[in-house]
């Protein structure tokens, strides 16, 4: 009989940020899959969970999957195929498998790619989701910073695309989102004033390094220019309308 | 000594979607706040917590909150102020209270304006914030809807706002999360046609009734007008641009 598959979101990065429902589905897998961006890096999201694990006896086989950060969509499809094949062999032995994903398996991870081509292979794999804590909100609880009240939107917006496309869509949200980066931090003052947010809107910025180690970084947008900032991958920044 | 006031986010409302940290805090408080819309129905959030509290042997002292749904900001404000100061007095008493929360405090909740409430009458009031998990990653977990893959923009959307309004975020944005209710689902398939959405996008629409219960619709941006809603609250829709 095959086996089931749990995409499980495990939270920004802190073990007690887990869900009851995720610390309980790993703990009852056969198998835990985890995705890494370097083959002799460590897992952010198998470091998370790993307090969990500690309390077992029979922990389950860890299978350390590498998605390399490329934007080359023929080294990616490589990885996706690989990495699904050997998933699925684990499926085809009967196992129950959970995918740990940082934050939630539905929003920007490796989990949905991977679980497409799964699905494509062997479109009789049951799929749970176990959802998870966002970056998103992490950012604005490290800060105490409310993300939205009443009316006002909010646009989530991996830091990956152009200029012009986050300036159409900050023209009509109230709260900006970057995910996955700060690649054009320094040039956001600028062109956001052309949106209507003043050089004093709030800017958040929270940058992980490994699981334990963070940075919130609070200001305005118009100190945005000076700020030390890397291309780090696991960054959030919201900046706040004003 | 004044005690501390944490915003706890309890989840969408299924009790295993509470997170270790919140479980914890809730645990170690001598008061939780819960909100509610009205005098004679029960808090969602409460009942959502109701089986970490039966743990335990000396449960903390609980406070039920109104807040009526209403948009006249002059009821509001007189509810954020009593509400308030009831919470502020048991500080004083020097008490750790807990406000929990739906989904997550930062996004859209009631925390949000009592806590500044509470901070304009005394600013040195310790605030904690436990994010939690939103109904935006539920919805796509129940339905196993990827919100947004790679350069994907979200816009998360209180179903309050004008058609217009909406219309001019949908033009930007690949994926659309109403939040707050339904209101104008119906109106959605012919205005979102004018932004680049097709009648087959995917919609997606989880309704709460209690924590018990939830009705998951999947199905077209033109079969929306078919669809049998009502305005409740508690409900959270997405739809994918195709």
């Amino acid at each position: 009989m095959l086996g089931k598959l749990v995409g499980v979101g495990v939270g920004p990065g802190k073990p007690e940020l887990i869900t009851i429902k995720a610390s309980k589905t790993l703990k009852s897998v056969d198998v835990i899959c985890a995705p890494k961006a370097r083959l002799h890096k460590p897992s952010l999201a198998l470091t998370t969970v790993k307090p969990i694990l500690q309390e077992l006896e029979r922990p389950p086989e860890i299978l350390e999957l590498v998605y390399p950060m490329t934007r080359n969509l023929k080294i990616l499809e490589n990885v996706w195929e690989s990495n699904a094949e050997t998933i699925l062999a684990k499926l085809k032995e009967g196992k129950k498998v959970a995918f740990i994903t940082l934050g939630d398996p539905m929003l920007y991870s490796t989990f949905i790619h991977t679980c497409k081509t799964i699905m494509g292979k062997c479109p009789e794999v049951e799929v749970e989701i176990v959802p998870g804590v966002t970056s998103l909100t992490e950012c604005a609880a490290v800060s105490r910073t409310p993300i939205a009240e009443g009316e006002e939107v909010v646009a989530i917006i991996p830091s990956s695309i152009d200029l012009r496309k986050i300036k159409r869509i900050a023209e009509n949200a109230d709260t900006l989102v970057f995910m996955k980066g700060t690649k054009l931090l320094k040039e956001l003052p600028k062109e956001l004033a052309f949106c209507g947010f003043a050089e004093s809107s709030p800017v958040i910025l929270v940058k992980k390094s490994d699981t334990s180690r963070e940075e919130v970084k609070t200001g305005r947008l118009g100190d945005l220019q000076n700020w030390e900032v890397d291309g780090n991958y696991f960054s959030t920044v919201i900046i706040k309308r004003r």
